[in-house]
């Protein structure tokens, strides 16, 4: 692919459908005028998680401010695969959450684990942190971030019929590629141990949970981050939407 | 796994066996004395790529230097995967290295494409990330971090019997996991772009090379990082050693 002059993709919040006027945030408009240097009508692609992605034009009715006009659909809103991440916070939690979002998770749970030792979350960076990735990353959606859970009632409220991977760093589990060809899973989740690993009563617990299986990622000792993005890249290339026939959207082009 | 003292484990240059003597360097001896605080007789773990990995003592003949006294064998030297990642250099090339050394890269290759941005290398920094996470992942080797080199040089003297699976990000690649289930791949190797993507002429060169075969990793555009370890856990997954039967040293008790 030729070294194209960035395309400009914003979430927004606002309704898009056309003729459509949706305000840009304060940080948008700074972006838009002195980052980016972009003038009145100038095209940019903007998604809401709900709309699909329109082609839309900057307007710019007082020096600070900016409207986006919105003109046409360029692509219609399309699911994204039903793929949950929950994880012990670590200190490299924004990694974390970056490359979910690229590698296409629905939703991120972080779950406090007896060994977790990060206590504070600052959920407003990490929601930043989905959008930008979600618009580089030419997402339709941005993916949710539950509040964080203590391990007890995360499990007690996991859906049933969701299948729940956890990531043994034991060995017990079944290697990664057994444990996804065994079965279908259109919807599931992966659970990421902080860097001590689970407790035993929490691997216990796990164990007697009907919809939860233990998988090994082979020898080597992951970090947290590292595990958890290498069993979402294994999950979409065998079981999401790296599959056969269910790509292509790379070489789209969004904007004129 | 529980939450257990860290264990310490040091690359080391010297030959290992029983009743060796091999001097740490003055980083070692800062980090073993002064931030781990260790005395004489602690034990720690040492490898070297060659001897596999030993129990060894910590000797101090002086303030500032730490002698290691060589033990027992604690691991017979183990082959790891026979699996090159080139690519090219990003800005967040730290990442590329450590994630790539947990994952089990035997050779690092930085290619300078038409594309890429970064043109220096810390080789030096590199090779520390590498020996760092090598020691914490638990392997016996470091990587070979390979000189620089021009794309066109590079494919030139790519070796014909070693399949190179390029990520093209125009989408034209197979799946990736259609193509690590369509042949097995015991000796091969990996090539990532710069963030702009390969140049046309690149892209034409790799499909006039018999062994490159181009792969796809789904509908959304990765960062050059995210792209290279989820190609590498992929393999990982499917033909290297996170398969049934071939993982399992992560509960191996080290040091006693």
């Amino acid at each position: 692919m030729s070294a194209a002059a960035p395309k400009i993709r914003l979430f927004v919040d606002g309704a898009l459908s056309p003729g459509a006027s949706v305000a840009a945030t304060d940080a948008q408009a700074h972006y838009l005028l002195h980052v980016m240097r972009r003038a009145p009508s100038d095209p940019v692609a903007l998604f809401n998680g709900r709309d699909g992605e329109w082609r839309a034009v900057v307007q710019t009715p007082s020096k600070r401010h900016v409207v986006f006009e919105v003109q046409d659909q360029l692509r219609a809103q399309s699911g994204t695969p039903d793929l949950w991440l929950a994880f012990a916070p670590v200190k490299r939690i924004d990694v974390v959450v970056e490359k979910a979002t690229e590698l296409g998770v629905s939703a991120l749970l972080p779950v406090m684990t007896r060994h977790t030792d990060v206590s504070r979350i600052n959920f407003d960076r990490l929601r930043a942190t989905t959008i930008e990735a979600a618009e580089q990353c030419e997402r339709l959606s941005v993916p949710v971030i539950q509040p964080a859970q203590n391990f007890d009632p995360f499990l007690a409220q996991w859906p049933q019929a969701r299948r729940l991977f956890y990531l043994d760093e034991t060995g017990g589990g079944a290697p990664i590629a057994t444990a996804l060809q065994d079965e279908v899973t259109n919807s599931c989740g992966f659970l990421v141990g902080p860097e001590g690993g689970f407790a035993q009563s929490e691997l216990d617990a796990l164990a007697l949970l009907p919809s939860a299986r233990g998988i090994s990622l082979g020898p080597r000792i992951l970090r947290a981050e590292t595990a958890a993005l290498a069993a979402l890249a294994c999950w979409q290339a065998l079981s999401g939407d790296w599959r056969a026939g269910l790509g292509g959207l790379a070489n789209q082009s969004l904007i004129p």
